[in-house]
């Protein structure tokens, strides 16, 4: 063994001390050896030869237990001991032994590799031991000499640093299938990004020290010509919907515009920028730092993570792209039908957002918000049945003509009825009962009350508030002190008296809607 | 050492004989030791000693090689090698040692256990070598007894296999990701059900001999009341687009109806039903059948792999569903338009499918036949903008009423184009154009030839052909040589000559169209 490295009594305490401090800041600073023998001496000569030894650039720490009961509590507290010196014979004449057999089998520890040192081998025979229990050396003491308890001790933490990078390699894949999963799941942008962020930090999380690593970061898409933050964690998070033109520091606006022009993610230093281009064009930034530099396997790992992050982002780009086109063309078709009446296209949007909103404030489930959303537009289709004569009639309609008009609730029921979607088997009741009335007065069946299904009560207020509430050709809007008075007589009557009371109470969300969506 | 397991001369004899079939059998079913040494007397002595070991109920298969580079040819030749006895020195002072530097550097084998076993220990110092060189144990032929070999060599199996265990696991989590992105990318459910065969199967090969597995399997998705086949491998393969009830056998349909039944995948005896069922209540099922059992690994990768073939799933349904409502939604638009002129519904499905063929026909990307086959029904959009009086005037338009007709080519370009989706600005521009003539006679603008776009070309002659081919109200459909002798006589007249051509030379697929969507 090297002379220079064997230490005097003296260099063993300042050493001990060395190590409480090493501990002291994490602990993983140093192999983790446990010596397990009933013989202080074994323990004090083990230390001694073994006390200047380095492998792979870090020191030895020791632990001591006297017995296997002991080994058993120092192991659950020190579940990164990389090397076990053990005796066989202690408080039992097979404590060592049995030690073995709870360690693999019950503490499922296949990691921590076993010497097994024994002074009396006629109490472990070495074939029997070595084919009956998974120890990964066995030695008599007889035979130890230092030189070679330093190269088992060696050997053994090789072995156990080759098997933990097998291991920490297989916890990263772990973490990426899990990570991949979460993000698929998720449908809309936001979520998305936000999960993108989530994920990618407890993969960089991995293999560092959690407490020293302080992450934060954010995920930006683009909107129109501007990238705007979607999701932040730690310092970034106050930023959220903020566009990154003015939000964030000239320093990270140039690292994230150097992803964008070599169109490509970058790790830099203590960062990682994240560029995801979807097929169909629309960009994402993912923004990361606070962490100390970077090894292979973050590379490696952030690599697999984020070819999935794009597979994903682009299956979300195409759903949003597919949903948006969708909800265009609804008021397309809704607009279509109302441009023969001349009313402008912003009329059924208006009622779909007003629908929205009444149904958000019921409280339906978002998912049938967004249904009663896309359905509503299409409540007056039928009127495409209608002829002009009666359609666009200046004056007052004669009682022939009021039947003829009334007919656009069936009309419009008929043409969309034909479908299994769910949005038009939707919009085909809304069509059917919008012109219904809670007091059972409506057309074209008179339904009462709860009869008449929420999504067309619904309907119903938005239609009248929006018509009322703008210019006609024939007439202009009302004042709004006017609709309110009218909605209030008709409490109970025409509509339903819950949605008015809903209605008069959040006013002002309903005139904001109908600043946003003008006639001109 | 056991004495029952100590072979004579003429056991060992018996017993290469016995490995020389076993290789012939794949070579799996034992341990490859390679011994390194220039002194034959070695080799035959390590034979003696080692020859009735097993390991995990395997015997050991020996090779030899009498120099260093002997053993590396030997390495490459076969790469499960799992223990090397090594000597230190042979056609060089240090040829052991340098092929140990060859086999981590050179081959990037790290599995392999190398126990160096050295003659001359002054060639090679025990702490040097450890410290310097990775390998596994370091032993003196002289100290080296019979009981002390075998317990070396049982002690680097049991490392050997640790490590292949945690790699084989790595190897199987890497599939899972490649496997995952792999299906994610899939954007349609046919697609879908042949990815998941295919990376299902890989993934169950993994762990067994691709040469006696020959897996066999379909991956089948319910369409209104039955599953049918939509991608399959093996025997199954000629099954395709069959419907399970008539395609399968009995007891196959027996193990589907159980996975039914139970609401999740079964891994049975030799087969694995995998059973799948969307958010939004689609059903899908995998089968896959031919190989041997289950090991806790198949179990694991599988049941990780199916958890995002679920969420892929899950993602390919909604798409689906949103798709085929889109389309349906694009058909009750361009259907509403057409029942004012009391035509039916399936008309803009006809021209649809028309344009779609004649798009495929022409040599257009699918990506490109899909945005026209739900661009083109929406080509009349702008009639809604017509008065009853002339669109539905039932003898010939004036000049003026003529005049007001031709204006619902802008009114749907204006209705259609202030949307940024790419499906609204190809229908605007359809709606547009799809009276322009190929000769320059047509309207709004009189474009000619190549300047009117490809889409409204093929619009153009799909809804000619539709209307000719159907009755109207005021006309009988007119008879199909009729149709061919007008289209023949506006070859490069009103519509573009190749048009025809392919219209006239694959007439049979147009009118597999006319009956699939009959007006009745």
């Amino acid at each position: 063994m090297r002379d220079s490295n064997h230490p005097n009594d003296d260099d063993l305490l300042f050493f001990a001390e060395e190590q409480e401090d090493a501990q002291g800041q994490g602990g993983s600073g140093a192999w983790q050896v446990l010596i397990v023998d009933d013989d202080p001496e074994v323990h004090k000569v083990t230390r001694v030869v073994l006390a200047g030894m380095r492998f792979d650039e870090k020191p030895l720490e020791f632990f001591n237990a006297y017995s296997a009961a002991e080994a058993r509590q120092m192991l659950r507290d020190h579940p990164d001991v990389a090397v076990i010196l053990l005796d066989v014979v202690m408080e039992s004449d097979d404590a060592g032994l049995n030690l073995v057999r709870h360690i693999r089998e019950e503490m499922r520890n296949s990691h921590v590799r076993i010497v097994l040192r024994t002074g009396q081998p006629g109490y472990a025979p070495e074939e029997r031991v070595i084919v009956d229990y998974d120890i990964n050396c066995y030695v008599s003491k007889t035979e130890l000499t230092a030189q070679k308890l330093f190269s088992t001790v060696y050997v053994a933490l090789r072995a156990y640093r080759d098997i933990r990078t097998i291991d920490l390699n297989r916890r990263g894949l772990e973490q990426i299938i899990q990570s991949s999963a979460n993000i698929f799941r998720m449908q809309s942008m936001r979520m998305f990004a936000s999960g993108v962020l989530t994920q990618l930090t407890s993969l960089l999380r991995l293999n560092r020290n959690a407490i020293y690593c302080q992450m934060s970061g954010f995920a930006a898409t683009k909107n129109e010509r501007d990238f705007y933050i979607l999701a932040a964690t730690g310092d970034y998070s106050p930023l959220v919907n903020r566009p990154i033109r003015s939000a964030v520091s000239p320093t990270v606006r140039e690292d994230l515009e150097r992803a964008m022009r070599a169109g490509q993610s970058l790790s830099l230093g203590n960062r990682y920028v994240g560029y995801f281009r979807s097929q169909n064009g629309s960009e994402n930034l993912v923004y990361l730092e606070g962490f100390n530099g970077w090894s292979d396997w973050d590379r490696n790992w952030v690599e697999l993570f984020c070819s999935n992050v794009g597979i994903a982002f682009d299956n979300i780009s195409l759903n949003e792209e597919i949903e948006s086109t969708q909800r265009e063309i609804i008021f397309t078709l809704g607009g279509v039908v109302e441009a023969r009446s001349k009313e402008t296209g912003f009329h059924v949007k208006r009622v779909s957002e007003y629908s929205r909103l009444l149904g958000k404030l019921y409280g339906l489930s978002r998912e049938e918000t967004e249904l009663l959303r896309l359905a509503s537009p299409m409540h007056d289709v039928g009127k495409i049945a209608i002829e002009d004569a009666v359609l666009n009639k200046p004056g007052r309609l004669t009682a022939d003509e009021y039947e003829q008009m009334k007919k656009h609730t069936l009309a419009g029921h008929e043409m969309l009825q034909h479908s299994n979607r769910r949005i038009l088997r939707t919009a085909a009741q809304i069509a059917l009962e919008h012109h219904e009335k809670y007091n059972g007065g409506g057309y074209p069946f008179g339904l009462r009350g709860e009869k008449i299904h929420i999504y067309s009560r619904i309907t119903a207020v938005a239609d009248v508030f929006d018509a009322l509430n703008n210019n006609r050709i024939y007439r202009a809007a009302w004042p709004i002190e006017d609709i309110l008075a009218l909605f209030k007589q008709e409490r109970g009557q025409h509509f339903d008296p819950y949605l008015v009371d809903l209605m008069v109470d959040n006013l002002d969300e309903f005139l904001k809607i109908h600043q946003a969506f003008p006639d001109d």
